[in-house]
Parts: C-alpha cells; sequence; structure tokens
C-alpha cells in the first residue's frame, strides 16, 4: 500500500471513530485547509526570507511549522479521499501541465 | 522510495531545471499554499454541501478541483522538502496528538 | 452618512439586483474573504520586501494589487452587512484590546 | 475626515507607537491577511449555511466573529495605507467593474 493510501486509511478512521463524516464535506474540508494554510502563512508573516530557513528557526518554531504543515497536509489527503481523488496522480498530472507551460 | 519522497524529488527536479529555488524561501512557499488554498476554496464558495460531492460536480468542474488540490499538495511537498521535513511522520505524530485530545 | 455605510449599501444594491443574497450566508462570504486573500497574497508571493513596495511595482501590478484589496474589502464589508456588525466599531474595539495587550 | 482615513490613522498610530512599520511591507501585510482570513474561514467551517446566520449563532461566537472580521479589516487597512491606496475608491471602481461584467 502506498504511504499516501495508508496516511488515507489512517485519516478515514480517526474521522470515522469520532463519527465527523457528517462534517467532511467536500466544502467544508476546502474550508478547513484554507484555514489551516492561513495558520501556516502566519508563523511566517513578520519574518524575512532568511529567518524562514530551518537553520535560523528555533525548535520550538520548528515544531510549530511541522504541526502547521501536517494540518493542511490532514484535510488535504482528507478532501482527496472524500472526493475519490489519488492526490499523486493529479499532482503528476499538474506537473505534466507545468513542464509543457513553463 | 516512498511516494512522498517520489513526488518530493520530481517536484524539486522542475524547480531546479527553472532555477527557481532562489524563490523557494520557507516564507514565500507558505504564501504559494495559501494562494492555492485560496483558489481551492473559491472552487466551493457557492456551492451548497450537496452540490459540492463528486457525484454532484460536472467533469470540467472535478477537474478544477483536482488541479487546485494538486497545486497545494505541490507546494506543501516543496516546502516540506525545503524545510528537511518528512510530511509522513508529521502527519502521524499530529494524528497522535488529535488522539489524545479527542 | 458614513463612508463604510455608503460602500455597504452599494455593495448591497448590487447583490440584490442580481439575487445574490440566497448566496451570500455568513459561511459562504467568509469563503469570498478566504479566496480573495489567497489572490492578494499571491500578488506578493514570489517579491522580496522592497520589490512588493509601491515605488517598485509597475502600474499593472499596482492596479492588479488594488483590484485584491478591493475584492477583499467587497466580500469582507458585505459578510459584516450580512451580520448586522458595524465595521468601524469592532475594528475600534479590536484596537482597544490590542492596546491592552502589546 | 472619512471613516476610513480616521480608522487608518489610528492603525498607524498604533503601529508606529510599537516601531512596527519595519514589519509592514506589503508583502507581509498580505500574509497577515491570508493569516486572519483563515481565522475567519475556520469560524464557520463546521456549520451549515443556517448556523452560520447571526440569529443561530450564540453571543461568544458572534464576538469571535466581531474580532476576526476587525483583524482582517485592520491589516487590509493597513496594506491600503502602506500603499498609499484609497480603499473606498478602489472599492468603487471594482463595483463599477462588475457591474459591466455581470
Amino acid at each position: 500500500m502506498s504511504e499516501f493510501d495508508e496516511l488515507k486509511n489512517e485519516i478515514r478512521a480517526f474521522a470515522d471513530a469520532r463519527d465527523w463524516e457528517q462534517f467532511h464535506t467536500p466544502k467544508n474540508l476546502s474550508m478547513a485547509i484554507a484555514g489551516e494554510a492561513g495558520e501556516l502563512v502566519s508563523e511566517f508573516q513578520w519574518l524575512t526570507a532568511e529567518q524562514s530557513m530551518r537553520s535560523n528557526m528555533s525548535p520550538e518554531k520548528l515544531k510549530d511549522v511541522e504541526l502547521e504543515i501536517a494540518d493542511v497536509a490532514i484535510y488535504l489527503i482528507r478532501l482527496a479521499d472524500i472526493l475519490d481523488i489519488d492526490v499523486a496522480e493529479v499532482v503528476r498530472k499538474k506537473i505534466a501541465i507545468n513542464e509543457s507551460r513553463f
């Protein structure tokens, strides 16, 4: 099983155990992704480009950033699951489109 | 090699070939994720929860949504690469935190 | 009449003339704000801090930024209208909270 | 003086008193707007359209939403100030464009 499928199944099991599927409509999940992306961008908003590098982050800051990246990833994988979309496949499709564009 | 690592390498090769690493600071990539998450949420903004389901989407709409999901995923994988963060690992760490919380 | 109330009324008239009130739920409008904020942030994502200054922007870029600021403002004023919230009042309330905090 | 200009001046005085102008580049402020818009959208993410109406919100929820609207407004007014953009003017310009479009 691919790593994406494993994570997808773990996230699905987590949601099912809490009876959250009712809340996990594509519309709502797109909002959750935007919300978490907002938290991620706010981690960097007052930093310079240099300060945003790993080597210049405190361990606490890095941990916060890691967890924000995880939050975006979790809702993104969940949205793809609900919509029956294969993330790796669409990423490759989009890279191919970008290859022909740039 | 895991699927995440494969995608990470393809995205890195794409950026390197265009000499884009200079633009791909963590700060800038967090902005790109927020921008793409904004495009994703705007796909759903005027739809009801029901209309946002796959079975109620036109093939064109589904394709647009797929490509927006891909865009968020591409920049998220790229940010994790630049920060040397293992996405699957932090997702599992965050699920464990959520397990103890909810 | 205050400037906010004038704009509020113009935006309301625009929406009413198109029978869009049905789409303008607080939930949907919060999504529209996030979507437009995503477009605004993407205007700046590959620029340095210096390049993002007005004096370093082309007239075309400045016009794009102006219209993105307008889009966020329009949906924000519309959301406040639908929720019967006075924007100027809550801005002053929040500044007072911030004064006591920082 | 218009209400926008009054708020602009209060926000500017607040920032100046804390020597924050150095952080308030257009790039950084666009990130702050995206971050606050993310917090605003997350207030509504698990609510139905009906639950998102003022009449169905608790007083605590309404207060949270008010303060998130204020946060987006504050950074938007600040960004417009730094870029020397008149918010009311660009809103009217954008409404006129929309009038001709829809």
